[in-house]
């Protein structure tokens, strides 16, 4: 058989092999999942096990049930002071399938769509599917690993905030700027989760843009599959016309229950987690630098961080496995965001106890130095 | 703005139509909804409530829960006698981003693709969609909307036995002389939901296929938002990089749950229920056909009469919404399946009660006779 229609993610063959040597016993320390570990508020379980009483989970309209887009366009409000229309938010089954259906659209609308390299590598992934040809925008630690406005050369480009792999955070003068040049598909989903400055919204400081979000990052609801979109009033159509059809609609139940996390406490607990990341950031951090890693652009937000592992290998891929393999400790390899110096980087993320990151490091840091 | 990128389904219209009716404090009767109406069995649901305490909903493997992949296969051993791995079922969020997902891939891998019209409208959208040229079928009320072997003319066909909107069960043999023209994408969706003969799988004549399935129909679970494929080896990959990248993985809770279905008794109730259908069926037909509708091909299976009113009307679109401002009676117009003479036909979903069908009947038959 040809070559596989989509780009793999090279992370799963890393966990692949962690789960054999976890078969014969030995203990793998997991900095490769870009997925929180904390638990979800117990007021939104609840709020699910109610539901599950209370009513039949059956389909709801595609765009999603009425009140949580209502909570969101409130939450933005408050959040951003920006005025969002409930019937601006559509929520989708997770940000993933609105994010590809947004792509569809953009693209057909308005026309090419940049992206960042490195970046979330379903951003290309997606238009490749889409036959959409996108544009890979290099991007380097000399400029914090940041999209300028220079660059831009497409209609539309996508802007990460902050992002993955690299945990930059645009400031409001940044995604101004690139607002100037190409509409802008904002996704940020690890908005919440930055350790100096907000991450500003795109819509701060335009209209023609749409915004990516969900449940799964700050709100820590991963496995219940749920995000939303914010979208211009005449892109609203054609993006649930699609979500109709490739999705129908989102879990009810996830929809329901997701209603808890804008409560005053449930915020507030949310928001409380921001410390427990940022503690873990810095020892990581610290130890990374201590093993001989450079960071040459420390995460703002988001719980990655992007190591120049270039003193030790020109490949980070192997190195990866390396390092699996030696000392149990478990790593993105750069080759997943992209092409553009990737093989020079592994992206370390902390979501797993500070216990744990300083476990990896002193067997990081054994090994070798 | 351009049309739409995606054709709209028309019975959204209908739909908002109707809302607006009953907000006025009038009474719909609802025949156009494809969502059976009985519970979710306790089981299941209890099942859920255990599962929200007893663990974090993380994301899962893009395939799914090995133990819901296993109860599958083992599920199709025993209700059509055929082997099944459990490596080759992959679990999604509903059956419509698994079709999407297969469509791509087939359509690359194997070739252009065609589907019945009258059929289920998200083929050809989707396949749109992906810019993959479909090609439609014209299937007629003389061979009760069956496709015939001589009208495939491209390497892949998608079959959907029970129907929608016909209800048509194909046979065994039917199925075979299918598949020795073309691979089939074979939508399974109404198994189970027959009232005569059981409906065979593709799996029984042909390992060429891809069985699309879900939790939606016969296991009643339509908001829990799961289905799942059964795939030939050689599609396994490219399938779940796709469903990795688009959806990442289906709701935790619901596969967790789904667990459930498989249990003996709750298999039972299910089965059961085939009665209830199955008596809203008959009192269905006979009130059409009083009313003075032709239906030339009576359903087998799934929950809809697809009625030929050209007695009445020229234009089964509008004829819809007389229907439902004049007696408001929800149906859904045929040309929401197609081109092919769906002008004359409506959609009548047997979801409700007997109570309600019959007051539907009723009103049908004082404003039309
Ligand atoms: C940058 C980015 N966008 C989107 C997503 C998709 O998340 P979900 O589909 O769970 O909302 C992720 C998940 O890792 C991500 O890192
Ligand atoms: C023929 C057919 N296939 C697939 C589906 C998709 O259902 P789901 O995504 O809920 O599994 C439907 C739903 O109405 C259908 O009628």
């Amino acid at each position: 058989m040809e070559r596989s229609l989509v780009e793999p993610f090279y992370v799963m063959r890393v966990l692949e092999k962690a789960k054999e040597i976890e078969k014969e016993g030995k203990e793998v320390i997991h900095l490769e999942i870009g997925e929180p570990d904390l638990p979800v508020p117990k007021r939104v379980k609840e709020k699910a096990k109610e539901f599950l009483s209370r009513f039949e989970q059956k389909y709801t309209e595609s765009a999603g049930i009425y009140p949580l887009r209502e909570e969101i366009a409130r939450y933005y409000c408050e959040t951003y002071q920006v005025e969002v229309e409930p019937e601006n938010v559509v929520i989708t089954p997770g940000s993933s399938p609105g994010l590809l259906a947004v792509l569809k659209v953009v693209s057909e609308r308005i026309g090419q769509i940049s992206y960042s390299d490195p970046g979330y590598p379903c951003y290309k992934n997606m238009l490749n599917l889409l036959f959409s040809e996108g544009r890979a925008v290099p991007v380097s630690p000399e400029s914090s690993f940041k999209v300028l406005p220079q660059q831009v050369e497409t209609p539309a480009l996508i802007v990460n905030s902050p992002s993955n792999p690299t945990g930059v955070v645009y400031t409001l003068e940044e995604l101004k700027a690139l607002s100037e040049k190409a509409f802008l598909v904002s996704d940020e989903i690890y908005h919440g989760l930055t350790y100096f400055e907000r991450a500003p919204s795109v819509l701060e400081v335009t209209d023609r843009c749409v915004v990516v979000n969900g449940f799964s990052k700050f709100f820590l609801m991963t496995g219940w599959r749920l995000g939303w979109l914010i979208l211009p009033d005449e892109l609203v159509s054609d993006v649930t016309a699609i979500l109709q059809n490739t999705v129908i609609s989102p879990s009810t139940l996830s929809q329901y229950s997701a209603l808890a996390c804008f409560e005053k406490e449930v915020l507030e607990e949310l928001r409380s987690n921001v410390e427990v990341f940022k503690e873990r950031r810095e020892v990581l951090l610290k130890g990374l630098k201590e093993v001989g890693f450079k960071v040459p652009s420390e995460p703002q937000g988001a719980f990655y961080v992007y190591a120049d592992v270039s003193d030790f290998t020109e490949d980070s891929f192997s190195f990866a496995f390396e390092l699996l393999e030696k000392v149990g400790v478990a790593v993105t390899p750069g080759r997943d965001f992209g092409y553009n110096r990737t093989n020079e980087f592994i992206r370390f993320s902390f979501c797993t106890s500070v216990e744990n990151i300083e476990k990896a490091l002193e067997r990081l840091y054994s090994y070798l130095r």
